[in-house]
């Protein structure tokens, strides 16, 4: 592989992931991964233009900001790319009137949607609330629909929690999709025009950009398709078999996002 | 399409789907369809070879033949192919221990299984039991084997109750085969090995067997790629789109089960 130097030419703005990347989450609460809390800090003081993009669905981004600013994290909800308000504005595009099947904690993004007569699905990371029935209610609603319309935010295969790992929304996006014999809209990484929300965001090309995250393929495949960089840091979901990916293989693999942020400092154009 | 006399030539054999084809399943209990205990007493009486194929894996078999006895329906356990049975026999020989998501109604079928420390995952049409908490701990243990091996008790989309369409074990399947990055083997149809050993249990070759079932893709298709002929009966899960199935085409519709055995009676070979 090419020296870091090389690696990280041209790079002018960073794509940081949330979950596992900044903090890990639990049942009971999130912590600060080590080391993460200063590098954003040394990320945002830099000339580096920098932007979080999570497939967050579980919180809503006030929630969410609220939490990670608690765990002493510089980060304002301005500065977050997250799939339910994307998802929003979609819904209202396209006069979409969704069936929600979600997490409680995410419900209130929706709070100005109207979900009369519904014409579609939401599917969000919706934990508990993955049950049979609700799967089912889900599953009814798309079938009765003469052009079912399927939205998916994120299309995770799983998350870490410090229990374990967990289903992320992904599964269950395919089983509504084989079951109704329909194809899923993604809103959320690794969906192209959610990254290029996202570079749009801080004024960023693809090939000036570089995404930092624990998922080979959600965060760091998909940046690639889109024509980022992107380096896989060693915490959350991060698994060994992860550096020899049969399809994926980043940039550079790094312990966590200290190391990345010292490699972009240290050899990014001043 | 050519006539029936044509299409049913040769015909020695005729395998029966049960759910849907004989009766309609409710949370309440089962109802016979009309005219299917007379049909199916008349096809035992005719010199055409009959068995049972069915993907039911809510309910052991004593307990399912136990309902369709009582529905008044000519059958005997010995007469039914279904996936517990053939589930247990491929554990047995490959010292397969397994870790069951399944309904509480077919467990008795694993009572002589060995699942200390399990080594493979099997999942069934689970019903309720597909809670978010059972998938976790499915795919937990999926994930901590170094060979995963996830055995599906057939791959049906959907069902019918009386209530309307209910999910069944496929999509549950493709979620963890997703989020694990595996592939199921599938124990029912349209698993080949599946529609092979019901031919084999009445002697009678492909070419001279006709499957006749209320799931395009599952009975129909599956039947058919096993060189079998296979009616859509109108009755179940039929959905009147099934007529115009991109893939799968029927070598016949019929209202339901009496007229196919109509049909079979009068045309093939005496």
């Amino acid at each position: 592989m090419a020296a870091w130097a090389e690696r990280l030419t041209g790079v002018r703005g960073v794509l940081l992931d949330i979950s596992g990347v900044l903090c890990d989450s639990s049942a009971s609460g999130a912590t600060a991964i080590a080391g993460s809390v200063e590098a954003v800090a040394r990320l945002k003081q830099s000339p580096l233009k920098v932007r979080f993009c999570t497939n967050e669905s579980q919180k809503s981004l006030r929630e969410l900001v609220g939490v990670l600013q608690q765990l002493g994290f510089d980060i304002s909800e301005e500065e977050v790319t997250a799939p339910a308000p994307a998802t929003c504005q979609i819904l209202k595009e396209r006069g979409l009137r969704p069936h929600l099947l979600i997490h409680e904690g995410v419900r209130s993004e929706f709070d100005d949607i109207d979900m009369s007569n519904p014409n579609c699905v939401v599917i969000a990371d919706a934990g508990e609330a993955f049950s049979y029935q609700n799967m089912n209610r889900a599953f009814q609603v798309l079938m009765e629909l003469e052009n079912p319309v399927l939205i998916s935010l994120g299309k995770g295969r799983y998350y870490k929690e410090t229990s374990g790992l967990m289903l992320d929304v992904g599964g269950y996006m395919k089983a509504l999709e084989y079951a109704c014999g329909i194809k899923a809209e993604v809103v959320g990484k690794p969906s192209p025009e959610f990254f290029k929300s996202a570079l749009q965001a801080i004024g960023v090309e693809a090939h000036q950009a570089i995404m930092i995250g624990d998922d080979i393929v959600g965060d760091v495949g998909g940046a690639q398709q889109c024509g980022m960089r992107a380096l896989q840091v060693r915490t959350g979901k991060f698994r060994p078999g992860d550096e020899h990916h049969p399809e994926v293989q980043a940039d550079g693999y790094v312990d966590n996002l200290a190391e990345a942020v010292d490699l972009l400092l240290k050899y990014t154009d001043k």
